[in-house]
């Protein structure tokens, strides 16, 4: 998604770097993309994000600019560093562009699909803002059924699908899942969710540790919270019975204490 | 390696059921194949083997007859057992079939290189008694340059290398490779050694804890302390360099408690 959008952008316009927040996952992704451009970066994260996450933006390269998530806005943070550097602005989901580059793990989904001969699928995505769940289901289109997965308390995408707008969260509810913090979907992933996704499931934090260790134990699998929300609905049975139901995990960056401390309580 | 064995095995000569000893993956190998074939297996495990191991082992229907590892001997049980009820052996490494079986993992390294244009490559394998890598070097032929990765104390294949005949650890020697603790190579593993390894490498188990480390940091990936021993060489800069380095990763079944203490050292 991150590299799409960047890759979109004239050289001119992304010569003197891009600027992003993120709770992560995207912040690596935008500073990944950023080197292979050659470009700087800038990304605003929160103070509390996990140490994997700082430590990778940092070590790619990225200027990191933290904020205290509770007291700050982001968007706020972002908009003023633009206005200051007149940077593009990479968003983590609510841009097309991110979309349809995340989506492409729709693609490839449906191309392991078709050489295995199924026909009938669901799909679990983890969702935050929704785009990475958005994306998916609108690359796979009618070839599979795609559910977007969120932590209870923080299903904003649920309640606005429900009620046909934008619903945001309640403020302070905590989640282990740091990827899936976002407090609202916005009007495109909305729109988007509304036209492409089968349903919108939610699991609570006792459900992704137990997800967390199945992919510990019989995956093999370092999945970070967030990354295993749409396995913990699949070991729950949320999806229906289909031909195959396919996960989505979507990231691995955890700090070894939480993973230790997941492998104690399960 | 097991599955191989077992099919080359007459509808008659595996009716009764198979018998194997193993510290643990080749048990769970045994057990999987005996499933898939609808015959018993019975396993002959060391009480201190992984709880993992013993439990996978056990859910896949065999019967384990667990022995003080420091004590008794698992051939003289295994031969006892074979005595009784006159069930064909699978051995962990000393059988050319079984040998071959696992060396099929040469097979997809040599097509992944080709695929990838590499011509040059040194290939990593954690060495027990030495049949893996002795079968993944066959499997190559002169496609790669393949070493054999054994715990320091347990180097076992490279003294026995050096001195033309086969010589054992020294009694009680402490590893935390489970995976990798046979006392010494057979006629057979030895031969091939000779003939086709590149060499033997050792790496101590604070080398293995920190190749689990960048399996869980970097591949998002559970590795066993056996399992780790090739990307432990690897990480040391043991091989040569070369224009590909591959590392196979022979297990990733560790109890949780071990991974945690990993994670708290490293």
């Amino acid at each position: 998604g991150a590299y799409n959008k960047i890759a979109s952008l004239s050289a001119e316009e992304r010569s003197r770097g891009v600027l992003a927040y993120s709770s992560g996952n995207h912040a690596v992704a935008v500073a990944l993309s950023a080197k292979l451009f050659g470009i700087p970066a800038t990304i605003v994260m929160p103070a509390d994000a996990p140490r994997a996450k700082l430590e990778r933006t940092r070590a790619l390269g990225a200027k990191v600019i933290t904020y205290d998530r509770l007291r700050e806005s982001r968007e706020e943070i972002a908009a003023r560093v633009k206005a200051e550097h007149d940077l593009p602005l990479v968003k983590p989901f609510d841009d097309a562009l991110v979309m349809a580059g995340q989506g492409t793990i729709g693609l490839e989904i449906a191309d392991d699909l078709a050489a295995l001969g199924v026909s009938e699928a669901a799909v679990l995505v983890p969702a935050s803002g929704g785009g990475l769940a958005g994306g998916v289901a609108i690359a796979m289109g009618d070839r599979a059924r795609v559910y977007a997965v969120e932590p209870e308390g923080h299903d904003d995408l649920a309640r606005s699908r429900a009620a046909g707008r934008i619903v945001a969260n309640a403020p302070g509810v905590r989640s282990i899942c740091d990827a899936l913090m976002a407090q609202e979907p916005s009007e495109l992933t909305l729109s988007v969710a509304q036209d492409n996704l089968a349903g919108v499931f939610a699991v609570s934090d006792d459900d992704v540790r137990r997800a967390m260790r199945f992919g510990f134990d019989e995956l093999k699998l370092v999945i970070e919270p967030g990354g295993a929300a749409g396995l913990a609905a699949a070991l729950k049975g949320l999806a229906s019975r289909v031909e195959a139901l396919v996960v989505v995990a979507s990231g691995g960056n955890v700090d070894a204490e939480m993973f230790a401390d997941m492998l104690a309580r399960t």
